[in-house]
């Protein structure tokens, strides 16, 4: 195989300083090592920096857009690939890219990770929280844990008479 | 609205014999409160015994395959929708469904726990582990953690030069 | 196999008098027979008439919507599965039916023939026009021939130049 | 918008010397006028053909793939995206296109021409038929036609008879 790698760089729409920092230097270093980058296209966060460090380096990079809009790609995505499929391109995300590096994010990158993982791919976490994965979402009412299957219900049956009740 | 619920259960394709019994009784009582079953389609594991379970108390099953072939459908499966898609109609298992609950599996069901609070949707955990999801597969060599972008490349020289070598 | 046959019926999402009429009673016929409906979901054309047509005779009915959100589904669909996909799921639409019924519409039933037949399914057109197919599209300048590459690319200068002076 | 042109080549599997010809000739036009050439990505018939005429006029070419495996992809391909989607994955080929080329192929190709239409794109057709597109199925009895909807039924009938009797 004589094809440069494609380095899959995923990581939150939106993003700390640091975590930009890394993206934009994580993708310069790909683009000086003759590898192609690939993400997900969008103008934002770790997908703009990553994208930007890259293109500025003078390589190539590759963005997966969910949007059926090629206008959404940012500006430093040499070729987009325009999908239509919302987060259903986080396979074809994971798919294309010999490794998976993840930079942090929320649930589509976690997404990403376990996708990369399920089609057998490396996956490499850069900065990225070693534990603690669910408790954003825990906190925020959105995840809980259940012990029994009638626990399970019993949630279920709270949370219609909630949204009943708006 | 009055459709009934559809209760997505998602999990492994092999399963504990406390989580199978547990997804089958699960199965029973979605079906008990009128709500509709929708799973993975697939007769193995999580999938098939809730499956099972609904629909041997009478009720109603989806089954979203990955496959291109009906015949991969567990016999539990009322309707099986057939998406030849892979991995990517995990979103379709997701978005489908109005709660998404959670049985312990592999990173195909962290993958639905992701996209499922990506697109906005209740998740319950049913006995999934709380803490150390990616330990397993960074054990296996599978998954790696690196603090820097340089750290990042050096672990991605170390794999090609692992895999020039086999 | 013991399951009901899932029959698929696709046309467009507006349609003549006649071919809404067709579409009701051929829902109606696909329930009376036992059998399950599945088309494109939305409350509009050909998926609305075949929908409301089972769905008044106690059909059970499945929409395979393209949104990724379930209030675009019609009132007459039993099941509505949530894609998120846009027209990529045409492929799962055909994929799940056992037979395709394929009433007028525009480009995007056409796609749906050629899927049916790229998946080995039997389709039948009711009412569809026999020849012709592209002349519409020929007409509104979306769709042109050419005899050459050299022609084509005559063709692609030519559309650059347009879209340049817009 | 100063990215190259995406040209997307859509033809069969197999094909004949002459469209094979074309599309070869096709590719090294489209690599010679700065464009990108976009295709299914496979190694057979227009797919290759045109990937192998822009890639030796030193053109960039993308191959999207409908297999989950890169090893499927033409050695013409500069980059693979990898789908895992089957014919699903022919909505990305039309969406990231600018202009879709058709040359001749069967229901996959018919199914492209389609959903360019539908996602208004610009189509050229080169050398292909331009009538009797359905003749070769409704030869090979895959494709009939009914004149209502008791006559669809009926023709369900039969074919389930015929299922059942193998």
């Amino acid at each position: 195989m004589t094809r440069p790698l494609i380095i899959g760089v995923m990581g939150g729409g939106s993003a700390s300083r640091t975590d930009l920092q890394h993206a934009y230097r994580l993708g310069e270093l790909v683009a000086g090592n003759g590898w192609i980058l690939l993400n997900g296209g969008r103008n934002s966060g770790i997908m703009e920096a990553s994208a930007k460090g890259a293109f500025e380096k003078g390589g190539l990079t590759i963005g997966i857009l969910p949007d059926d809009d090629v206008r959404q790609a940012s500006r430093y995505i040499s070729i987009p690939i325009v999908t239509g499929m919302g987060s259903a391109r986080n396979c074809i995300n994971v798919l294309s890219s010999d490794v998976v590096v993840a930079c942090p994010g929320g649930s589509g990158t976690l997404s990403e990770i376990a996708l990369a993982l399920k089609c057998g791919k490396n996956v490499i976490l850069l900065n990225y929280p070693e534990e603690n994965i669910f408790a954003p979402y825990r906190h925020a009412g959105r995840l809980s844990y259940a012990a029994s299957p009638e626990a399970v219900i019993a949630q279920i049956d709270a949370w219609v008479q909630s949204v009943l009740q708006e």
